[in-house]
Formats: C-alpha cells, structure tokens, sequence
C-alpha cells in the first residue's frame, strides 16, 4: 500500500488542509474563539419555526423524501427570484441553480470556467476556500490589493494589461463586495461601477460571492453587482447558512441562462442532485415569508455584537494596530506593527491567553499578511468577546514588548 | 458575451449532458417509465417514523443546524461502523466519510486519484454517472465485458498487461459488484476473489459501489470487496438513498484512514461539509434501529417487483431477446436482436407506446450495446409494470417486423 498512499501525499499541492485549521482543532472548553465563521446559534429557527417547518414537510411527504432536479426545486428558484426581486436582482426561476451551500457553487465556477493557466483575479486577501475550490483546475491568482473602498480597480486594470501582455488569458474576477471575508470591507459604489466596466472592457466574468449582503447594518446602499450587470457577466452566489441556517447546507447561485444550464452540467456530476427535504424547508422558509421575519432580528444580534467588538478594541488595544469597522457581516481584520508574525503569535495566543483567532497570511495568495488577524464577531456571547478582546491586547502588547527582534526570527523561521 | 459563453459550449467534451436526459425529461403523464432508478415512494419513511424523526431533531435543536465537520457527524460514522460489522466490514468511524449522496463519494475518488490519462476500469456496461465524474480528470477508460458471473477477470488482467506495455498507469478498478448497474448482474465469489488478487498483483485501488447490497433477495452470500480487503484497496461507497430516502442526500465512504484523510481535504474544496440536518436524521434512522427494522419491508417490495417484470417479460416478449435475472437491486437489463439501436425505438416507444426506457449504449465506455436497454422495476406500480413490458414487447416486435434492413440505416444515421 505504501506507493498508493505516496501518491496521495503528492498531491498535497492540489489540496492541502488549511494548517490553521488543524491547529484550530485542538481548542478547548477554556479558550474563548473568534476563529470559525459559525452563525450564532440564537439565530437558529425558534421550536415554534420548527415545527411550522416540520408540518409543512409533513404535508409535501414523499416528494421531500425522493430524488429531485440536478438544478433545484422549480418552486424554491421561483421564491428566490422573487425573494431577490426585493434586492435590486432581476431573474427568472431558469436562471438559478440552488447548491449545497454556496461553496459549491464557487466550485462549480471553477469548474466551467477555469482552464490550466487561466487568470483569476481575487481580492487581496481574499476568501481562503474559493482559493482551495479554484486549486484543483490550476489558475493562476492574480491578487488585488484593498483600501475602505475595496478591491483598487485602478490596480486591477494595470494588473489586467501586465497579464495579457505575458501572454496569459484574464478568465474570472471573484469578489466578495459586500462585508467581505476575511476583511469585513464593503466595496464602494464608485468601485463597484468601475468593476464591472473592467469586466465588459476584457471580457471577464465577475463571481459575486455574497453571504452576508442581507445581513448589513447599514441604510447606505451597496447595490449587488448583478443588479447593475446589464452584460449577463456576473454569475451572482449566496446562501442560507446566515439568513437561516447552515445545516440544511442550502445555497444557490444566479446567472444567464446558458450559464446556468453549464452549471447544472457540473452539478451532475458533483451530487446528481441536491437533498429535497433541505430544499422544501428553505422554500417554506422563503416563501412563508419566515425569512425576512428573521433578518432584522439576525441583523440586530450581529449589529450588537460587531459593536461590542469595536469598543473592546478601543478599549484594551495598544497604538499601531489598525482595524476595520464593518457595516455587516461577521469579521473585523486587523493589522498588527510589520514585525509580528500573527501564526506564530496565535500558539501562544491560544496556549497561554486562551483565545483563537486565524492567523491573515492564508487569505493572502500572494503570501503577504503574515502580521494580520482575522476576527469574527458572530459566534461567542457578547461578554466573551469583550474578555477575549482584552485577553487578545495582552497577548499582542506581549508579543510588542517582546520586540522586533525577536519576531523577525520567528518569521523567518515560520 | 458571445465569446464566453462559446468558451463555455466549447467545454461540451468535458461535460456532457446524458442525451437521454433529455428525451426523458419530455415524458408525459401517460408514460409507464422503467427509466429513472427511483425508489417507490412507498418505501419512504411512515408518518409515525417522521413524527419519531422530527422529535429528535427537536430534541438535538441547533446542533442540527450548525456547521458541520467536513467529514460528517461523528456519531453517524460510529453508527455506519456499528451497522456494517453485520455485513462483514470492519471499519473505525475515522474510516468512514459522509458523503452528499454516493455520487459525491465517487466524484471524491476521481479528485484524489485520477491524473490525465491514468487507466480506470470498468465494466461493460458501467453505471453513467460514475463515468460522468472521472471524465473532468481526464483518464482513459477500459472496459471489461461481464457475463452472468460479472466482470470477466481474465480479461481484466490481459487489459492490464496490454495497457502497461502502451506505457500507460492502471490507477483503479471502478466496480458495482452486487446487482449493478446498469445490468442487476451480481459477480461471484470466485471473480471478487480474482477481481482482489488482481489488485493486489498490480498495485490498483478499487472502488466499491455498493448502493443496492443491502437490498437482494437472496440468502446466497455475496460478500462484500471490502470485507475481504485485507491490503486497504478498496474504497467502498453506499447510501442511504436506497435503504431510506434519496431526499437527504446522505452517502458515506469506508477506506484506509489515509485515504479518507484526503478524501476528506477534497470535500472541503467541494461544499466545505455536509448538511448536519440529514446526517442527524440519518443517524436516528440507523442508530435507533428503523433502518435494519424497514429493509425487509423494502426487499420485499423490489423482489415483487422484479418477480412481476421478469414473468412480464416471460409472457410477452419475442424469441431472440436476452435478460438479466437479478437477485436484487432496482434493474434488469435486456439485449435486442444486433440490428435493433434502442435509441432509435425509443422515440417510437415513448412516443406511440407510452413506455419509456434508458438505451444501453451511454453505459458503454467502448461504444457499444446500441441494441441494449436498461429497465428500472423499482418505481411503477406492479400492474404499471406487466402494462409496461406487454407495450414494450410490442414496439420490440415492430422494430423486428420492419427488419434488419431498415434499423441498420437507422444506425447509420444515428
């Protein structure tokens, strides 16, 4: 067996295990995580949500229980169009395809999109598991840096000519615009136009990644990339793991109609179809109006804990640390002084001060970020994340005094 | 957009769209379809089982709902473990991955083994789907032609010899050995054993598809690949599709611990982790007994089944029509006389005599079986079935009426 599993292992190029993720596995009772992106569970349907749910399951019977259609139940696209009408985004049942979850909708992008070499432009940093996604169909990442507005368009196009000129084939642009993972920064109108008139100048597509565009805290508008997409260009992805909840593991995705139908293509192969049972509960959920129900209360419980989070940071940390001061979502990222290695500083982070966090460099495909934190604010109480925020302060104003010296080794060790 | 999407058109070879699909997505009401592998819905959990279901889940609340691990609900493994030490395998829970469905499993086994042009074997005819997930990664496929034992091991090896002296790398062995299909043949102890030898003897991997294992008719042993797997080989796939409902999505995988391991990096990139809702409701179903208690009521109602289809056959069809007897599973598998293309008689049969059916030929790698048809007998009702085959045997005699002469053009043509 020993060949057979040596091959394996030589493929750790094309699917490697977020390190982080492994060293985030050994968390205990004590330690106080701003690491994963979980909803809060209070968020969750109530019992009395459940069992509405469970009566209308009840009356659907076998058809919930049975195989379905590769593309998704025809009546729970007809609620999304409708659900997503009320968003600026104008489509026909035909032209959304409902996945498990919206990762596989981003890896079915790569899937029909991306040929060996192809350039894929990201944000800088970027959403780690669209990366991993995209890994297997070999592209070639081309990451953009961000400001308050957002991914720098004006960079982008530079970048988009240096490509070309190498000879390489620009393919896809994906983004997350709205309250962005990892960063939690909102992409500003202004670039958002811009974008999409890059996009149309060297015909790309846009993925517009957006799990957290119903769950922002503000009355400024960020219009949705596919509400402007006037070229049938952006193939538009969303769930409802943070407007319902993740464990019916329902997501989908919106496109022009022969995008779609490559889409459903894939998806054949992937799973054949999707779990009904998930769909009919969405779609009661959806349809019943249960959904937008929820989101101002889904709003609010996130709204009070970002708040929170932003007055602990106030509060305890030390100068030199810039942070981000999101208008929805789940995460604030933060940058630490140059000289602080975030992966090595989360061992003694976790082991000493007892909170976890992820490490910024694994959002980055250029490598940078290594003095960087992603936090998320969606998951511990609101008590906990003013500890863990103080507990976090010593930890880093420890690794400061420590010095300089001392972490530039630490880097270049790691 | 013209360009893209023909960028996307130009992707047909990678992913095709089963043709049949199509026809049979134009039946109407009037049709009696042997054509889908659907369960009978009568097979789908009780009012009462639900009811006993929805309290759990009541009573697990938003574990249910949460993110899951990437490598499903832990208790789910050790519940898979503990049901299949009675079907003679032996696995930990960390053996064992969930999967979404058992096509997920063997889209798995595609990402982590298969590089371009690596040899992948199957059999003569092989179940669509499997192939439609290996074709993204490119291999090059054999075919090994079965008989009423199965796969024709003696041939597999010459095939081996054959491809190694072309320079090429046989990877694995893709397999359904209990009630395939797309044939219902079952292959023998004596071939499982020459099948393993041969594995061993060329360092292959083995992939067992066993989705309808747990439901034969017989008390005739066939033992699982994997039971008799001492070198870690095989990989063996089944689901919950069949012994419960396809509406939860819920398949698994048993393998070496390292093969999950990367089995389990691959789900990842794929939909991060699975819907926690069904592998909790799988879980209840297996762990409190309902499944082991529902399988003899759903033996019984495929071996009715098959029992009223294969004595159809008997009283209507003409001379010169070959069939499978099956001992199990969901579907018999008939060869035409040689100058007969089932895909032809199919327009004709749907269309004037309301019986659909699936043409063998896209279940043959080589290209061929155009004189073959797969028939399902797992969801019409019985008097649906014996209606089916008599108006089957009908067209069947039609087409051998109008002779040779005219269905050989037909071949030409098609």
């Amino acid at each position: 067996m020993s060949r057979l599993i040596e091959s394996l292992a030589a493929r750790t190029d094309r699917m490697r295990s977020s390190e982080i993720r492994d060293i985030l596995k050994s968390i205990t009772e004590d330690v106080i995580t701003f690491a994963g992106g979980m909803p809060d569970p209070n968020t969750f349907p109530s019992d009395e949500e459940l069992n509405e749910i469970f009566e209308f399951i009840r009356s659907v019977k076998s058809k919930a229980f049975q195989y379905g259609i590769t593309e998704g139940l025809p009546e729970l696209r007809e609620a999304l169009a409708k659900f997503m009408s009320k968003f600026g985004i104008k489509a026909s049942w035909e032209e959304i395809i409902v996945t498990s979850g919206s990762q596989q909708a981003i890896e079915i992008t790569g899937r029909i999109f991306i040929d060996q070499r192809n350039i894929i432009v990201v944000e800088l940093p970027t959403y780690l598991a669209a990366v991993q996604a995209y890994n297997i169909y070999k592209p070639i990442y081309v990451g953009v840096p961000m400001d308050d507005e957002g991914m720098k368009t004006d960079i982008l196009e530079e970048e988009l000519k240096r490509q070309i000129n190498l000879g390489r084939k620009p393919k896809l642009i994906y983004t997350i615009p709205t309250c962005q993972n990892p960063t939690g920064i909102s992409m500003s109108m202004d670039r958002r136009k811009h974008l999409l008139e890059i996009a149309s100048k060297y015909d790309l597509y846009i993925v517009e990644d957006d799990p957290y565009g119903y769950i922002t805290f503000t009355d400024k508008e960020y219009r949705r990339l596919k509400a402007m997409d006037s070229e049938g260009r952006v193939i538009y992805i969303s769930t409802f793991s943070k407007i319902f909840a993740p464990g019916i593991r329902v997501g989908w995705a919106v496109a022009a109609k022969e995008v779609i139908k490559y889409m459903g293509l894939a998806k054949q192969a992937l799973d054949i179809c999707g779990a009904y049972l998930s769909h009919y509960i969405a779609y009661y959920a959806i349809n019943s109006g249960m959904i937008e129900r929820r989101i101002p209360m889904i709003k609010r419980t996130y709204k009070e804990k970002r708040d929170v989070m932003l007055k602990a940071l106030e509060d305890y940390m030390p100068p030199n640390i810039e942070w981000t001061r999101p208008i929805g979502g789940m995460f604030i990222f933060l940058w630490l002084p140059e000289f602080i290695n975030t992966k090595t500083l989360l061992f003694r982070t976790l082991y000493h001060y007892k909170v976890a966090y992820v490490p910024g460099r694994s959002f980055f495909v250029d490598g940078s970020g290594w003095n960087t934190i992603r936090l998320s604010f969606s998951y511990p109480p609101k008590d906990k994340i003013t500890e863990g925020i103080r507990r976090l302060s010593l930890a880093i104003k420890e690794a400061m005094a420590i010095g300089m010296k001392k972490f530039k080794s630490y880097k270049l060790m790691s």
